[in-house]
């Protein structure tokens, strides 16, 4: 460990999967070491996704996915608290976050600019140890040095406001009218990003009123109950009756892909983010190929033009994510965090993870 | 009527559906009438196109869609016989084709170079009276003067040879590796067009041997059955187990766009050119979104860059569509022709129109 | 003619070139006459651009292009009066403005969507009859319908309006810096263009300080005086040392189109409007060659899909016309407005055509 | 070192430029040493480029550019001798070539696909010790794995034929007319690559009749004489007098850049990479604004798309380089072969390198 800021413990507080089984387990483990190309992160604040609570819960896709013991977590910021010897891009002291995905770096997708969907990516708080804990250790090519302009809040959550850039530069939204169909809070933050990246007229269409009001709040131009029986036909007849020009899909929800596939207009685009957990049944001729949509899947943030974008959109100044972000608690609040997420009742909630530490 | 090259008569025999019910009808009736920005065109050959089967055959979706009396076909060239008084671009005794989708000219779509997805589209031979005529008559911006150097059998089937380069042009394939799933006409077509666009490798897949053989014949660098197990794989194998960069996907078959997609590599390309009759179910998440695919529905020729495309490739003699036209029969012969097609005895069947109105 | 709305006079008041030398001539002429796919169009406002002023003064330009007598004038908007027998897409009354480029409508470009550079093209007001006069026809095919939401004097100068979206479209700057060398009437409007458009910060560069103040007004991020030494420098610094993404140049100046392309990024993009004099000296290697540059060269407004957007950014909200359109005169006062334009007291002047031809 | 194939000498014989000055010298210099993330490669084949005819005598641009002593060279191929600790990607006794340009690895560039462009870019052979020798070390991340397809002299070119294939990708040629100014070696390349990556037609243009004559034998159309009066008229003839759709600029001339731009179509695009020694006089206005131009500036070769691009046109078994590598030579013959280059008595010339390591 090549340079150290501040004298680093030898044990860290970390939120983890220890077994088969719902909830987290708050331990002391051992502060990981870093190799000679690492950067070892004091991390400050975390986000929580819905990955988190997939896990959280224990639910199906984590019974497969997850190997415990785990640290969890993969939105996070924090602090460069010493690098390897190898490391040149960074210093110690300097507010970072991170890129999660751990790609492979030598195959065909890593070499041609995309890396974001290499086919041996691993994820942090999924694959390997996360971001919930005191400490993370990442490789350089990983770290994102963060502008001063950018609060520590907001950057906690860089890896979803990511995945709204990357979904919207996708799609292409300059000029055009957009619908996004699912407005949790990567849908959420898909609105100001589309404003602030050009998008005409925005869209927001969830089943929740709630989180419709909130759309409205940071910047929809209208909101639509997607119980709504005339959802997809009040949306066109905002468009004069055209369409949208792009979907952003983010839900994961067959019965909003079909709407949403439905509102654009022929030629369109569609860009999907959401997961939908089943196979889905699709009207492939009328939805896409007699348009003559372009239907993209999105997966990740691109690295690093999707940071780049981000920062640009963020310093422009036209993005706010306060109203989004609707809970700071601190780190061992974790279990009422997560039943806040259950409930509907947050948006992106954030976790202060330096208070168990100077505890 | 401005100027006529020859006398033009006042009826002529044509292919009709007059009623419900299977097969078509050889019928004397008036030459059409041209207004001021008319072509009126003497027809020599036609295609036979599985959109004129479904009307043939009386099936479900056409029973539907066609009204009759109705002219049938759509693939077709012959020779100005008259124009109206408006018309500049074309002169009697000119060779021509011509686009089959009649595009409404004043809404969005054919406004902004997107008249193939007009929302307002008729189709000759479907929507509109069609092809399979002595004379047809298309208005001067759906016409198409044909290059000396492309003979009248391959000018019949421009119009399925424009599905294909559209598919192949949108897809691009320019150095990529492309698997083609359907060696119907129009995917047997996509071969050498592919190739001559620059795909540096191309995959048949399909269920038929017999089609399987042509497409080697035509310029297939491997050929796979699709009903064997590993087809995925052998095709993956092909590509250091990569996966092919390029989909073109003409079968319509919910098991072909599964392979398919299956087989493309992630941050891929597909275009789906095939009607599936029914909604399929498509596991969204696994073959489109995590792999970060763009998907493209494929409708028509775009009007009129398809058709440039189509004839700068015809003309730079690297595709050669004398083994899929593999039948060539008398107008009369109708009857027999849709036989041929339906066994799957036949690729593409051309008609020679000139032969009864002489008779 | 059809259909008209009042009574059409016969005669009508036109600004007119009417031999060689400087100034216009104010004619009383007759109306135009329409054919069956025209339409004529009472105007209201019109817009004055560098090329009348070229005109009116009768530079080396002007002598060599224009023909008199000639009505000048192509930035216009107005009311339709009346319309050919074949006319389907607009009525007597609506209110429209009108694509001034006359393309050929058959020629290659003109039938794969890219009618703007048609080889063939007619120029209203330079090669043909112009807009500033009391009518006005045009081909249905170049009418474009006005929005409500959109006030006269904008909808008056939707052709350089047009320029400026064009231009920023063409480049892309969803997300980008952008810096724009030269901001006269289209430069300045570009500034809210590519803001609304999605533009993380626009950096104006001039050699005139009271534009400079304007193009603070309407929403660059920060202006630059082109003569300053250290210009380049300091726009590069904005950028973190990186450069600009894009360049919109707008100056047709060589020095402004050198240090333009100094200031952008490797891999950026530069899209020129500004049409320079003469040959211009450019260093390839350096500017262009190994920076990896993409250079656009941008002409009239894409038929129709730039007026598409148009519409969509204004109606958005996001665009002020107002600071821009400094002057709005009666249509008597042509004299005076080009005396503004010489002085560069004005940015965008507008006259009132419906002032002579009520008294 | 970690792993080493044979016995590694400690000494090996370079080429060497020492002192300002004609001329190279063959020197006996250390093997160099291998980091933990280098590769140690034994040179087999390498090939001569216009840069190293530059350094050899010693003209304008090598006396800034170039810091002696130092090993000249840059396109090469050997065999894998010895790889660092942190190498996976390949291992001893594997053919390879090299991408030549060392990038930064850190900078905006390098995070978001445009390595090709780094601003901090270092070139073997030119600003560090390059390839013609008997070993070379290299980072991992710029070591290519050849194909065992690719024959030794071929690969050993894999430099200057990405340039070609870079260039020719950026252009997009696929159905496309294509025009090259400048056949010399990559020029030439360039007909093969662009044929095979979908060209409908290639018009060479040189003022150096062998070369035409070679152009004609390795794909090109038709060839014409840069200093016939008629060259621009001559090559719209052959696109029905619209113009090639693309110019792929290899020359640097400034001659042949005006009429290279000149011949190409309204809104086609230009791809330059031949570097012009000076600033040249360019009509901007009527070449590149009023065309409605895509003018692209190309470096070097994308890390990896080109790479991989090129061994997929070179395995589609469509480019035959044979005809353009006119001479292989022992490694001691540079002299000779410095001088027919010179001359242009030789396309691409080859040397073996083996050959004095093992006398």
């Amino acid at each position: 460990m090549a340079v150290a800021a501040a004298v680093i413990p030898d044990t860290m507080v970390a939120l983890r999967k220890v077994a088969a089984g719902s909830g987290f387990q708050c331990d002391t483990v051992p502060v990981p070491a870093i190799g000679r190309s690492d950067v070892l992160i004091r991390v400050r604040k975390v986000g929580l996704c819905g990955t988190d609570q997939h896990i959280y819960t224990w639910d199906h896709w984590a019974q497969r996915r997850i190997h415990p013991p785990l640290i969890v977590g993969h939105e996070f910021m924090g602090e460069v608290a010493a690098v390897g010897d190898a490391v040149r891009s960074v210093r110690v002291g300097e507010r970072v976050s991170a890129e999660g995905h751990l790609s492979c770096g030598i195959c065909h997708l890593c070499r041609t600019g995309e890396a974001h969907i290499c086919e041996h990516v691993r994820i942090i708080g999924v694959d390997t140890d996360g971001a919930f804990a005191n400490f993370i250790t990442m490789p350089e090519s990983n770290v994102w040095r963060l502008d001063d302009a950018i609060p520590d809040s907001w950057a906690a959550v860089f890896d979803p406001l990511g995945n709204a850039v990357h979904t919207v530069m996708a799609a292409g939204v300059s000029s055009r009218s957009v619908a996004i169909t699912g407005v949790g809070s990567i849908g959420l933050m898909a609105i100001p990003v589309a404003r602030a990246a050009g998008a005409a007229a925005v869209y927001a269409i969830d089943i929740n009123p709630a989180k419709l009001e909130l759309a409205l709040r940071v910047g929809a131009d209208a909101a639509f109950l997607a119980s709504d029986a005339g959802v997809v036909a009040d949306v066109v007849n905002r468009t004069s009756g055209v369409g949208v020009d792009v979907l952003l899909e983010m839900s994961g929800s067959a019965v909003a892909i079909d709407a949403g596939l439905a509102m654009v207009r022929n030629g369109g685009r569609a860009a999907l983010l959401g997961i939908p957990p089943d196979d889905i049944a699709i009207n492939l001729a009328e939805r896409i190929i007699f348009k003559g949509l372009t239907v993209l899947g999105i997966n990740g943030r691109k690295m690093f033009e999707t940071w780049y974008q981000t920062e640009a959109l963020v310093r422009s100044g036209r993005i706010d994510l306060a109203p989004i972000i609707t809970h700071e608690l601190p780190f061992t609040s974790y279990d009422e965090a997560f039943t806040l997420m259950r409930t509907g009742a947050a948006a992106k909630i954030v976790l202060d993870v330096s208070t168990p530490e100077r505890s």
